[in-house]
C-alpha cells in the first residue's frame, strides 16, 4: 500500500517558519521553487500543444503566491495563462510577482465564471494548509463554478473549501468541489487521504533530516524533475 | 550555422539591473533559477549515479552565488557536492545560501588542488561576465589547478579568466584553461565565441520581448527544461 504520512497545518506552518529562520531561505526562494514545481504537474498532466489555456484562480495568501509563481513559469513552458487575481494579500511580494506576469502580458479576468469555459484547465491556487473556516468572498462563486463546471482542475496543495485536517466539505459523496489532480507542497496534508485523482508532490528542497524530524516522507524524484507522482493514499503503485 | 548573438557585460549588467527593476525580480528569485539550471546541465552531462562527487569553487560574488545554490540542487539531484568558498561577498544572500549548504552537512574546503583529484567534475563559479582585470588571490591557484587537471569542468557564464568581450587569455593555443562545457546565463556572453565544448543556455525567464530589446536570441527549450543545449559558436546544429 502507498499509503504516506501527512503534516498537519501547524506541523506544516512550523516548518515554513523553520526553512525560513535555522534554513536561512527566503520566502522568495521558497515560493520559487514552488511555483516552479506547480507548473511541471501542469506539464505532466497536459502540455501546452494540448491544453494551453490555463486559468490560475488566486487566492490573497501564500498558495495565491504559488499560483502567480506557477502562471510565470507557464508562459514560459509555451502555455497561455490567464489570472483571476481578485484580492491581493499585503505581503509586497504579491505586488511584484503580479508586476512580473504584467511584464508578460499575461491578462488578469474579474470574471471567474465567464473565464471557466475559455480553459482547458484550471489551477486553484486560492486557499492553502492555513484556510480554516468560511470561504470568503468573493470566492464563494469560484468554488461553486468550480463544483459545476466539467473543466480539470489542478489544486495547489489543498482543493479549496476543503478542511485541511479532515477533508471535503460534509454535504454528502459527490457533492462537493473534486479536482481531477493535487500538488501537495512540500509534503501532503491530511486532506489528501480522501483525494483519489493524480497527486504529485513538489518539494525537491527538503533533506531527508528535516522529513523525518516533521514525520513524512521524501517521495522519489526522477531525473531533474522537481515534482513526483505519488498516486492516492489507498492505492497501490 | 549555429551562430548566435551574445551579450556583453554592460548590456548583461543593464538587463539585470532592468529585471530587478522594472522586471520586480529580486535577486533571491534569478539567482535560485540560474544555480537550478547549473544543475540541470551538470546532470545532462553526467547523472549522479556515474559522476556523483562534484567540487563547486565559487567566487566571492554573485557568478559564485549561483554556484552555492547550484550545489543545493546538486545535493537533492542524488550528487556529493564539495565547496571551495574562500571569500565571501558582502550581500547578505551569499550568507544565507551558505547556511543552507551547512544544513544539509555539504563539506566545504580550503583546499582546492588537493578536491580536484577527488572529484568526478569540477563547477567553474569564480568569475562571471563582470570579471576584468587580473585574477586576484586566493584564485591564480584555482585557475592553474583547473588549466592541469584532467577532471572535466563546468563553466558557469564564463571560463574565469578569460576575458568577456576577447576570449582566452592571450598565452598561446592550448596553453589556456578551457573547460569541457559551459552554462551561459540568460544569454550567451562574447568569450562563447572562442568556446569549442558542450554549451548550454540557461534562461526561460527572459521573454521575447527582452531578448529583442537586447539583441540575443531565446534558445528553443524543451519540455519542462530550465536548460537548452546550443552547441559551439560555428557549430552545425
Amino acid at each position: 500500500m502507498a499509503a504516506f504520512r501527512t503534516l498537519g497545518p501547524k506541523a506544516a506552518a512550523a516548518l515554513d517558519e523553520e526553512l525560513m529562520s535555522t534554513g536561512a531561505f527566503s520566502i522568495d526562494q521558497l515560493m520559487e521553487l514552488a511555483g516552479l514545481a506547480v507548473s511541471q504537474a501542469m506539464y505532466t498532466l497536459s502540455p501546452p500543444t494540448k491544453s494551453p489555456n490555463i486559468l490560475v484562480a488566486c487566492g490573497p495568501g501564500n498558495n495565491g503566491g504559488d499560483g502567480l509563481v506557477a502562471a510565470r513559469h507557464l508562459y514560459h513552458l509555451g502555455y497561455k495563462p490567464t489570472m483571476y487575481y481578485p484580492k491581493q494579500g499585503k505581503n509586497e511580494l504579491y505586488g511584484r510577482l503580479r508586476t512580473q506576469l504584467e511584464q508578460l502580458k499575461i491578462p488578469f479576468t474579474n470574471d471567474f465564471p465567464a473565464a471557466v469555459g475559455k480553459s482547458n484547465w484550471i489551477i486553484d491556487a486560492v486557499f492553502g494548509f492555513s484556510f480554516s473556516g468560511e470561504v470568503r468572498e468573493p470566492f464563494p462563486a469560484v468554488i461553486e463554478a468550480l463544483k459545476t463546471s466539467v473543466i480539470p482542475v489542478l489544486a495547489v496543495d489543498a482543493p479549496s473549501s476543503w478542511n485541511i485536517d479532515e477533508g471535503p466539505p460534509q454535504e454528502g459523496p459527490g457533492k462537493w468541489y473534486d479536482p481531477a489532480a493535487l500538488i501537495s507542497l512540500t509534503a501532503p496534508k491530511p486532506l489528501a487521504k480522501w483525494f483519489e485523482g493524480r497527486h504529485f508532490v513538489g518539494g525537491r528542497f527538503v533533506s531527508q533530516e528535516v522529513a523525518d524530524k516533521y514525520g513524512f516522507d521524501v517521495p522519489t524524484y526522477k531525473g531533474c524533475d522537481q515534482i513526483a507522482e505519488v498516486g492516492s493514499h489507498d492505492e497501490k503503485l
